[in-house]
């Protein structure tokens, strides 16, 4: 039994005294003992070794009072559990030496025994779930295909990830047939991390933003929906498709138990698309976290006001700065927690 | 008289017989002759030079035939007409080596003369009305006072101008001080760009996507609608807020005469939240262009069907992409330019 388990609550469709809250990267780069961690391994150590990542994912529970822990990793470690090198030079952001341009290419790429070779993330989770002593619930996460597959069609970052757009466009099948290898390696990792103790799982399209509505629903949505469907039996499951808030008519009819959104709508016309049931996740501004406390205050309250308390989980819309000062992270957080007492 | 006023009727609400279709960055990099004048002449010499300037902007409508012209120009001319030093590496994108971060810094700023500060755009859009001999219509264009802002405070390119958005959040009044001034100055410069020649103008909000629905009412919308007021008395203005669509309701009821939007949105939806009389400009996927000719020609017929024929500008949703083949690029106006054929 969690002794904080209002997240869970929320995402079985329960009336909860206020909105659970959690944020987005928030095991990471804003905190001073994750950079003290980050002078000393570098990142595929730090995720690599179970002991460094539970650490890191616990240090936010303590310092910041998040309602979850989500463990700390990356989502390309399924291209690397797919055969793909991966590289990460600190402030420049990944890069794949070998990036996916053919039929060949796909077929070399082996999704077999993800649980072998992502072993060390299932570690991790086993031992944050033992050292968070019952606490609060873990969220386990993975990239979406689409986003995934961008990585490893253009090989890095990028501002619009045209390459893979148009090895999509151009060569659709080809992509289907990589979509759907991505997508079942990352079912079977996300079920694996729900046998290590993840609670809930998150799916990250991070670039899902980049398509338009009808390539949204050829290229990512088909694969969202089989990893909905294919999780939701084992523990819940939260989609997040940065970007393609005209897509929440459709999420909002899957099998998962929450869609997350970023700022870039209105939380009541955001409401207004999933409908009244869906649970939504979202979608504070996070450079608004520079706001003076006081007014940052006075903005979470009005974001959950227009949200409405019911089926909704405080969030940042996009990941946590670097430069934000952890006293204004935890107001966040405590804003979220006192809405109950500010209702009443 | 305009030999093809198309795009003018359509602005004008008029019926016309297919929508005029022009693209985004349509004089630039994916033209082999653009590409020699490149290898010639750096990035301020081309657009500092009306001769070089005016047969850049001549390219596509002789190679590719568009139904408008777009003077050859950047955005950033206005930062530099301020007094900021504008760097341009080839490849790299702009660089502000002195940018805004305080009242000295915006007090500093001389907004007068801008006629005369670039005359030189001034002079290349003279010498292209003369070059053009009435063939069709030229496009004037300056960025949004939001966009500049974010150049002006960044310093650079971003991919989520975060600088600038921390600077706009937490010293509002600044930040409206500064866009006042952008605007006031952006006003003059295409007032001037009219008095030259241009029959229309277009003000490109690049950045404007990266602000949520109530950020945008209060840093971008206010600068647009301005804009709009100021310059629909002498010419036609397309507003083109590249990622808020969130804003169609509201800048329908501006005095723009068109609003521009990219692919993230549906043409339908996009149709209903502008009503139907405003006109709509846009909104191919850039990367769409690489479709073998056949698949290109297809969509690019139901997208206007999407849009409806009438009160629609044909465009891409944003700049045409290097790689682009001029055939792909001249295929596309030509579905366009046939539409009335096969409506029949």
């Amino acid at each position: 039994m969690l002794k904080n388990d209002i997240l869970l609550r929320t995402l079985r469709g329960e009336e909860t005294e206020r909105p659970p809250v959690w944020m987005m990267r928030q095991a990471g780069r804003y905190l001073p003992d994750y950079m003290k961690l980050k002078a000393q391994y570098d990142f595929f150590t730090r995720i690599q070794t179970p002991e460094l990542a539970a650490a890191i994912t616990l240090q936010p529970i303590d310092q910041v009072g998040v309602d979850a822990a989500i463990i700390f990793s990356d989502i390309l470690v399924i291209p690397q559990a797919l055969g793909l090198e991966v590289l990460m030079e600190e402030g420049k952001g990944p890069l794949l030496p070998k990036t996916i341009q053919n039929k060949n290419d796909i077929d070399a790429l082996d999704g077999q025994n993800v649980e072998e070779k992502l072993s060390y993330v299932l570690s991790a989770i086993s031992l944050t779930k033992e050292e968070l002593n019952s606490r609060v619930p873990l969220i386990g996460f993975a990239g979406a295909p689409w986003t995934i597959l961008c990585y490893m069609v253009e090989g890095k970052g990028s501002k619009s990830f045209d390459k893979a757009k148009q090895f999509c466009f151009t060569q659709p099948e080809l992509a289907h047939q990589l979509l759907q290898k991505i997508t079942d390696t990352t079912i079977d990792y996300l079920k694996a991390q729900v046998k290590a103790g993840a609670d809930l799982v998150q799916v990250f399209d991070s670039w899902s933003g980049m398509l338009s509505p009808v390539d949204f629903s050829i290229f990512a949505q088909p694969y969202l929906l089989q990893i909905a469907s294919a999780l939701s039996p084992v523990a819940p499951v939260i989609l997040f498709p940065k970007g393609s808030w005209y897509a929440l008519p459709e999420l909002s009819k899957s099998s998962a138990s929450a869609i997350g959104i970023d700022w870039a709508i209105d939380p009541q016309l955001a409401r207004k698309m999933a409908g009244t049931n869906m649970v939504l996740q979202g979608n504070f501004d996070p450079v608004k976290l520079l706001l003076p406390i006081p007014e940052l205050r006075k903005q979470v309250k009005k974001m959950i006001e227009d949200f409405g308390v019911s089926n909704y989980i405080a969030n940042l819309g996009h990941g946590i700065l670097p430069h934000i000062p952890v006293d204004h992270a935890r107001a966040f957080v405590e804003a979220v927690k006192e809405y109950e007492l500010v209702r009443s």
